[in-house]
């Protein structure tokens, strides 16, 4: 399906549920889907940083792609993914997610090796002139350790390069600059702007957002779902409220110890415990290398839920 | 062949030449090839950064390792990259490599995923279980915005996981702590310690490393086998002498307009050139979205290439 | 007087007028004051980043202080900032601000030695039990690259240690982190949260922040009382226009030549070139050594102004 | 006196002996400068980084330089740090070390306060013009956040502004473009070369550097000053072992536990427990608000002096 221009609303990063041998679990994954489209969401984003798209094998991305475009089967859009280093590996992964039936792409800028602003630019010309669907700039610093510019964000736009952007970049002021910026320059009027902030959504909507991509969706979909609706119509202080509950059951991301694992290992584990324990998927294994939660830090995960209305 | 323990001398990580549709040109690394072992050297290191690896499709990373394993048939150790960003992509690339026959891989920390020194000793453990040849790690900081600490590396080799280290820091201490660690633990004698370091070889070699990893010694591979020879022969203010002109050969790095181009694209670009002129590669192509040097900066680099007598 | 808790509102971080040999101008600064007092602010931070602290010499900023503090005269309380490397020193600025008869004081982590959050805790612990007056923390990571953690901030308020935050690290979620802990805590109910983001002010205060400190306030003080007001009369869709309007008169930070300046010296020179053509102070000069911007930026300065309504 | 163009050999930054009131103490100052010059050192650097020069307050400053320089009366040159945010505040810490008889001082790039190369110069320009004796450049990134460019060193050394340089930056292929490069231009052959390195050292003399600042120095001078001697000499081997020892001897720097500390605190608290265990100083206190060692990490920084046969 053309997804729509704008795309608005909920569309999560959907995880990749595993098996206890880290393949990926089809039965579970469709579930995760049913789950997700039972919440109310308004698109899906498989293979992006909170599906583990960094740990998981071009076997395993085609599968998930496929196993989400499928199922779906056009109720809703699908983006995908096509997290690498490079144009050249990133348009092999373009290749299989387009032929999957991927309704959009969605790319970040070059890393590992040393850029700039120029071969960025070049970079998502690349991809754009090679995807047969449109093509969405995914900004996220604290992966790949260069901030996506929001000038050269609209400029892309205005040549048809981008039709959307993903920003988890966590500078709502940056954010914003595009947000307005797509608004003033009517050429680019169905440009996306979607955030990966998923503890200032209220805010980033209030800023005239499109959408969000929050990890935590996959947790409580309808929490989100609810949130954007009371945005949308303009319910601002039961949309804070919603909010600050979903900035409470956020906290689930730090049960791990710190000295113990890394922060994604942490977050990751965190949201499969509490889809585990709400019975959506069936093993909350998260990939290699990353540390797994232990039974107290899944316990307290727990907590989070039960403390939310969830368990 | 089995790598020898240590690896000593000068392993140049090879570039990856390109066609001008960019695809790998065989013949021109079949040359390439060529021209490094006439020039002396003691091993070669497919796949690395200067190998443009991160901007290599799978495919053309096969195509590469099988291309100068077959073509070296045994005369001298090939190491492998298998640069990507966790551990399950990361032995996809284990499998080609080793299949193709390289005699050791190179892997680095995770990165895109954050990551925390659990799972990076994890992350080597799993890879070095799955490897039938050794494994060397990677620190390159630059590129994966981690450090490896030089008491994980040492833990690593008495546990038996790492049997080298490319060290791509820039901090020699940190690699001396390594280097005189490695030599104070008898279990680990055969532990390889080799620098990527080309502007301070010498230093890296006075001070007890086993080899050098230069990517300039793909331009002058003969000035960097004379200068390990020196320092081997304790020659130190000829090696010197020689290490500086290198430094000067060096400068070619930076002709790359930085308003246009980031450091790799210059980088990179300017050591194909150079090859180009020598009339070693056919083309100075460079990978996407690398942008190309000029035809008055490739001048410039024919200019440090007479400087050296190079041309 | 004592500072109401919670300070709420605009409370703009004034800006120190230079003559033309950078010498504090004692007119200007005082014409500074009645310009801000006049549009309506709630209260004056001066020695903060946008006042050049960091410029100044200690007489220069014991004479800003004393300046403003007999100007005001009551009327508004006066933040000063303490902003040194350490503890010692900052003690020796918290005295001659305490003296002056400044109504608190502000001040950041430690810099440049390098710093762990034990000893932050330790560093605002000194300072508060050393200061007569209520202590802020300033949270600006770009200038001493760390950031403060909302569990450390949230827990020195409730030791009494802390007063308030001004948050200028431009993480909005770690920022209502603190907003919604301190109201959740009864205990430090009059504890105060200002954000240093002029471009979503609105967010902030939609999010419960209880005031801005916003640079661009000095050129424009109406603009921002207003934003300020309407962000508090619930009437956001008015609040969001006027916060666009500012966003679009901050663009002057940008008149610089990144080739010739740094970004701090084009926003500076930005406001007090605003400042200047606006007829409040006599002599747009910055301190040493930032580079002054030349008359064609300052040209564009004055056309942001005019665009703004503000000439 | 003049200093020596270029200066040679070790020169320590002279720690700070505090009271247990954090006062100087300047009994066991004088004692400490007494403990160096028997050492056999070439020269002194007192308020640089490892004299806690961030954690001293103006007159605490001031009281050093005024007690050292009094009391080594010329006997060995005496370089003055003036670290500072920006050149203003640079410029006062200039008058009162150069009133006090410094014989050069040492400048940092502006921290804090956003930069730019172009502001660099300027600063340092400023500071050169308004210095009645030499200025060398504090490279230093680690504290201010900014690398020096080599070429940007070479430009101000030939414009008569920087006399000299002090390389903290653990970048040792950048210090030696200014070593070579140096040398290379006949105008500026007094330029100096020092590294603050205390690792390297011996890399650093053999690649041409005039001199060392180890702040190891303070606890070991006579093995800094061998090492130096050695390297002259040209015995590289006996300077290699002389290195390696104080390298183990260093490793007493991180006897501090992370979990309650920072590095500086580790490694300062270490530093001062040696020389007061060494019975050079009476108190190990380190300025606030940095984190004392406790009894059992203070055995531990014994164990390295014993080992190295210093207690």
């Amino acid at each position: 399906m053309p997804i729509p221009t704008p795309l608005t609303g909920v569309v999560p990063p959907v995880c990749t549920p595993l098996t206890p041998d880290r393949e990926v679990d089809v039965p579970s994954l469709i579930r995760l889907v049913d789950h997700l489209v039972d919440g109310g969401v308004d698109g899906l984003f498989v293979l992006g940083s909170s599906s583990e798209a960094a740990f998981l094998t071009d076997a395993q991305r085609r599968l998930v792609v496929e196993t989400v475009v499928a199922h779906v089967a056009g109720r809703l859009p699908v983006l995908a993914g096509v997290i690498d280093m490079t144009t050249p590996r990133v348009l092999d992964h373009v290749a299989y997610v387009t032929a999957a039936g991927a309704d959009a792409i969605v790319a970040t800028a070059p890393f590992y090796a040393r850029t700039h602003p120029a071969e960025i630019a070049r970079h998502f010309r690349l991809v754009a002139a090679r995807s047969s669907v449109p093509v969405f700039a995914y900004d996220i610093p604290v992966s790949v350790h260069t901030k996506l510019d929001p000038e050269l964000v609209l400029s892309l736009a205005a040549e048809g390069v981008l039709s959307g952007l993903k920003d988890s970049s966590g500078d709502l002021a940056a954010f914003r600059a595009v947000v307005t910026g797509a608004r003033a320059q009517p050429d680019i009027a169905g440009f996306t702007t979607l955030t990966g902030s998923e503890l200032v959504v209220d805010s980033a909507l209030a800023l005239g957002a499109d959408g969000a991509v929050p990890g935590l969706a996959n947790v409580d979909p309808h929490g989100y779902v609810r949130l954007d609706r009371l945005c949308r119509g303009g319910d601002w202080e039961r949309a804070r409220a919603e909010q600050e509950r979903l900035c409470g059951l956020f906290g689930m991301v730090g049960v791990g110890d710190p000295a113990r694992m890394g922060g994604g290992s942490s977050a990751l584990g965190a949201f499969k415990a509490a889809l585990h324990l709400r019975g959506v998927i069936a093993c909350p294994a998260t990939a290699e290398p990353q540390v797994p939660l232990s039974e107290a830090e899944v316990e307290r995960v727990g907590k989070y839920l039960a403390g939310a209305g969830l368990l």
